[in-house]
C-alpha cells in the first residue's frame, strides 16, 4: 500500500507501476491492432499550462490567510492541481497542448480559513475548487473558470484529524482531507475500521468520497460511504451548515443528503463524522465460478436478498473472468471460464464460519464451483486497476471506464445495451473494443454494472472516447439506468444528470446553490447548471 | 384491525374505544388529582368553523378537474380536514371556539389532475393542503392560510392502487392514498410485506409516511420508511419530478431525500416505489425484563451494533414498565419490576430460531429475565396507544407524547434532560405529572426516545402543553437531540427546526421552496418558514 504523492502523469506511486505481461502485450497487438507506443512526457517541466490570471488583490488576500508557506502557484503545483484521473485527463496532460489549471493552491488549516477563503474568492469572484486527493475521474476538478477573476484550488491535505472518537456511538469525527490508508490507520490505533475501500482508497480522501457519494468494496457489508456519513460541517459562501444530530430523523428533508453528492459546488466539506466498526478481527475473501453471468446475476440477488450477506460480493462478466482481470497476478494466463465471483467475510472467526457455510452452500447450489486463490489474488491485487490503464495506455490502447446502477429487474438488459453501444461506436470507428463487465455493488433491490472499455487508440483519442461514451450514456439513459453509481457527475456527466433528474430537478439543484454560493464561485461548471443558463419560467 | 373512516373528535374507530381500568382511574384521581371528566361534544354538528372563503372562480376551476362527486365543502367534510391528531388538535375540536377548516376538500383521481389542482391553487394564489390520513400529531395539517385566496384540501384517497410489483427487484409501486392496512392487503395477495407498522398503521397512508418520514415499529427489521422508499412521482406547482432509477446512485445530492419529510411543502407525492419483501411465514414476540433502564439501554445497543439483529426492540423505562403501558392487556395492573424490552423476530422459523436464540443469550448474559406474554401482549395491543389517550382526555386528564432521537453517547443525558424540564415545567404549573418513556427505534450509533406525559388538565390546558412542550424541546435541542425522530415538523416544530439546521440550513429550504413552489402556496406555515420572512442577507 502507497502513502506517496500521487503521481501527475498518472496513477499512484510510479515505484509500484508494473510492465504488462507479454500476454496482454500479444493479446493487444494480435486482437486489437495496438501496436505504436504513444510518448508520454518525461518530466513534469514538459506540461505547459495557461497563464496566471488571478489578480494581486484576491491573491494577496487568500495568501493571508492561509499563510505564505501555504499558498503555492508555481509549475509543480498547478500541474498536480489541474486535472483528477480519468483518460481524458491523462490524454489533455500527453497531448502536449496548453491546459488550464488552478492560478494559485490554498492548503488551509481551519474550517475558519475555508470560510474566509470563500468570503474572499466571494467578493473577487474567483472561481474555487475544493480539492481532495484529486482522483476524480468525470472531470470534476476542472471549473468553467472563464468570466472568473481566476482559480483557486483548495487542498485539504492540512484538515487531517482524528478529532474525536465516541466508542459509545461507535463514531469518528474525522478532517476531510485524510486519505484512506491515513484515516483507517488512526482508527485502527483505537481498533476500529471505516470499512470503505474503494479503487482509489489509496489517494482519495474522506471528503471526496462524502462529496462525490463514493462506494467501496465492501460495500455490501459496510455500506457505501454515505451511508457511514452521520454528519458533517459544510463551509458555503453564505455561511456555516452544521448537519446531523442523530443517525435519522424527521426533522425535514434530510439536508447531509444534499451536501453528500454535492462535489464541491455547493461547499467545502470541512469535517466529518463517521460510523465506524470494530476492526474485524477474521477476514476470508472466496472465489466461486458460476455457468454464465444470467446465473451469476442470480445467485448474488438471492445472496443481497435472501442471505446470508457477506462483506464482499462480486461477479465478473464471462469475457472480465476470461482475461483475469479479477486476479491481477493472473491477468492475462486465460483458463477461467464462466463467470467468477468474490465472496468476502470480515468478522468474528465464528461468524464468518457461519456465514460462509451458508453463503457456499447458496453458491453450491446455483452451480458454483471453489476457485482456489481466486478470492485471495483479487484482494492482494484490488488496487492495481488503475496501475493497468497507465500501461495500457502506453502501450497505445485506449482504456478506460464507466459505470451505472439500476434495479435489478433492468440490469441484464441495461448490461446488453452498454455493450451493444459502446461496441457498435467503437468498431464503426474502426477500432473493435474489448469490453469488460463486472458486478461491484448489490443492493436488494438492484445492482451496479462496472465496465472496463479497450481498444486500439485513433490520432484523437479524446474525441475517440467522448463518441464511445457519449453512445453508453445514451444506452444507460434508455434502459432506465442512473448515469453514476459512483464516479460522481463531475462535467462529464452534466448532461446526463439533466435527463436523470429532468429539467426541474436541475432547477432544484441551480436554486439550493443560489442560496449557498449566491456568486456561483463554488466549481463552475461541475454537477449544477448555473441558473441563468436555464429555462426558467 | 379497524378499517373505518376515522373519528372526527378523537382516534380510530369510535367503536374500538374501551373505557378506562379502575385502577387507571383511581391513579389519576389519587396520583395526579384528576377527577373533573371534561365535556366532549356529542355531535360533529356542534364543531363551529370559520366561514368559507374561497372565491367562486377559483372553486369552479378545481371542482371541474375533479369532478362534482369528488369536491365537497359541506361541514362533515371541512370538520374532518381540519385538523389532524395531536393533543392540541383534540382540544381544539373540544374547546367550542371557532376553528379554521379547508374550503374546499378534493379526491383528485391522478397525477394529472393533482397538477391541473396545484395549476389553478397557483394562478388564484389559494392555499393547498395535502391530506392523506389525517394523523398528524405536529399540526402539519393546519396552513398559515391568512394572505390567501381560501385553503384547498387535497384528499389523496383515491389514489390507492398497487400500480406495479416488480417481484424480481422486491419493488411495489403504489398510490400515495393507500393506507398501511389496504397497502398490505394487496402486497399480501402476492405473499410480500412492506413492514411499516407505525403506531397510526391503521390510519395513516403511504404518502404521509414518506412526507413524514414516518418510523415503524418494526424498523429495526425493516427499517424507517425513509428507508424503504426507492422512487418517487412528486407533483409541484412547477411541474413532475420523477426520481429514483436505482437503490443508491452518484448522480449529484439525493433529491429523494429532499422530498421525504417535506411534508407537502415542496409537492404532492403521486406515486411511491417501495421495497418489498417475502412475508413472513414465522413472527414471534418476547418480553425480557431488565434490571433498570442503563443496563437496558446497553443492551439492546449491543444488539443493534454487535448483532443478532431482532425485527422489532423496544424498551420501557422503569416508569412506563410500572404502568404497564407497554402492555395494554395488563394496563394499571403493575407489578412489572425493572425495565420492559419487547424482542420481536420475524422470518423462516430456522431463520427466527437461530437469532432468537442467539439474543437471548445476549439478554440473559445482560441480566434479562424472559416475562411470559408480554411480547405477544405488545403485538395485539400496539395500536391501542391513542384510544387510551381518547379515554384520558375525556377523563380529564392532560395527556400527550413528545419523541427525539441522538447519537447514544447523548441518549441516557437526553433522556433525563427531558424528564426533569417537562416535569419541572408542569409541577409549576401546579401540575405535577406522570412521564413514561420507552425507546422505540435503535440504530448502530443513536436510538429515539418516546414520552407519554400525562398530568391533570388547567382550565386552558392548550396553554398548559404548550408551555410544557416549549421546555421539553428546549431541552432537547441543548442536550444534542433532534427535535423529532419520527412525528415530524409541522407547525409545532417550525421553531425548533431553525434551532436544529440553522438559520442558512432554513433558508436552503426556503430556496428550494421557491424553486418548486414560487407562489408558495403547498402548506405555507408548515416547516419551511417563507424566505422572505428570514433575515437575508
Amino acid at each position: 500500500m502507497s502513502t506517496s504523492e500521487l503521481s501527475w502523469s498518472g496513477w499512484g506511486d510510479p515505484a509500484q507501476a508494473t510492465p504488462l505481461p507479454e500476454a496482454i502485450t500479444e493479446l493487444l497487438r494480435s486482437g486489437l491492432g495496438v501496436d505504436r507506443p504513444t510518448p508520454v512526457p518525461d518530466s513534469i517541466d514538459q506540461v505547459t499550462l495557461t497563464p496566471i490570471r488571478l489578480g494581486t488583490a484576491p491573491a494577496t488576500a487568500c495568501t493571508e490567510i492561509v499563510g505564505a508557506e501555504h499558498a503555492r502557484s508555481d509549475h509543480d503545483a498547478r500541474v498536480r492541481h489541474a486535472r483528477g484521473k480519468s483518460t481524458l485527463d491523462l490524454l489533455a496532460l500527453r497531448a502536449g497542448r496548453p491546459i488550464a489549471a488552478p492560478d494559485l493552491i490554498l492548503t488551509p488549516a481551519s474550517h475558519a480559513e475555508v470560510l474566509a477563503i470563500l468570503g474572499v474568492c466571494t467578493e473577487h469572484r474567483v472561481a474555487v475548487v475544493p480539492f481532495g486527493g484529486g482522483t476524480s475521474v468525470v472531470g470534476g476538478l476542472v471549473p468553467d473558470s472563464d468570466g472568473f477573476a481566476g482559480w483557486v484550488a483548495i487542498d485539504l491535505r492540512r484538515l487531517d484529524a482524528l478529532v474525536s472518537l465516541d466508542e459509545q456511538s461507535r463514531l469518528a469525527t474525522l478532517g476531510p482531507g485524510l486519505r484512506g490508508p491515513a484515516a483507517e490507520t488512526l482508527l485502527a490505533q483505537r481498533g476500529y475500521t471505516i470499512g470503505h475501500f474503494p479503487q482509489s482508497f489509496e489517494y482519495a480522501t474522506l471528503g471526496g468520497f462524502a462529496a462525490a457519494r463514493s462506494s467501496g468494496q465492501s460495500s455490501a457489508g459496510y455500506g457505501r460511504f454515505d451511508d457511514l456519513v452521520m454528519g458533517l460541517q459544510v463551509a458555503t459562501p453564505a455561511g456555516t451548515l452544521v448537519l446531523g444530530r442523530a443517525p435519522k430523523s424527521a426533522a425535514g428533508p434530510d439536508l447531509r443528503q444534499l451536501m453528500l453528492g454535492s462535489e464541491g459546488s455547493l461547499g467545502v466539506i470541512t469535517e466529518l463524522t463517521l460510523r465506524i466498526r470494530p476492526a474485524p478481527p477474521h477476514r476470508v475473501y472466496d472465489g466461486w465460478r458460476l455457468p454464465d453471468f444470467d446465473r451469476g446475476l442470480a445467485v448474488v440477488r438471492a445472496l443481497i436478498q435472501d442471505g446470508p450477506v457477506p462483506t464482499v460480493l462480486r461477479l465478473s462478466d464471462e469475457a472480465e473472468t476470461a482475461l483475469g482481470l479479477a486476479r491481477p497476478e493472473r491477468l492475462g494466463s486465460g483458463g477461467d471460464g464462466g463467470c467468477l465471483a468474490i465472496v468476502g467475510f470480515e468478522g468474528t472467526e465464528a461468524d464468518v464460519a457461519v456465514t460462509r457455510t451458508a453463503a457456499s452452500r447458496v453458491l453450491e447450489a446455483a452451480g458454483g464451483r471453489p476457485v482456489a486463490e481466486a478470492g485471495e489474488g483479487w484482494v492482494h491485487g484490488r488496487f492495481a486497476g488503475p496501475y493497468l490503464r497507465d500501461a495500457l495506455l502506453d502501450a497505445g490502447a485506449l482504456v478506460e471506464t464507466l459505470e451505472t446502477v439500476t434495479f435489478w429487474r433492468s440490469v441484464r438488459g441495461l448490461y446488453d445495451a452498454v455493450t451493444t453501444a459502446v461496441r457498435d461506436d467503437l468498431t464503426a470507428q474502426g477500432t473493435p473494443p474489448v469490453i469488460l463487465c463486472h458486478v461491484s455493488h448489490v443492493y436488494p433491490a438492484g445492482a451496479s454494472l462496472y465496465f472496463t472499455i479497450a481498444c486500439a487508440q485513433l490520432p484523437q483519442p479524446s474525441e475517440q472516447w467522448l463518441r464511445a461514451k457519449h453512445a453508453a450514456t445514451a444506452a444507460i439513459l434508455a434502459a432506465g439506468g442512473s448515469i453514476t453509481h459512483h464516479h460522481g457527475v463531475g462535467r462529464d456527466h452534466r448532461e446526463g444528470l439533466a435527463q436523470e433528474i429532468g429539467e426541474l430537478g436541475m432547477r432544484v439543484l441551480a436554486g439550493i446553490k443560489a442560496t449557498v454560493d449566491p456568486a456561483g464561485i463554488l466549481n463552475p461548471g461541475i454537477l449544477i447548471t448555473p441558473q441563468s443558463s436555464l429555462n426558467l419560467r
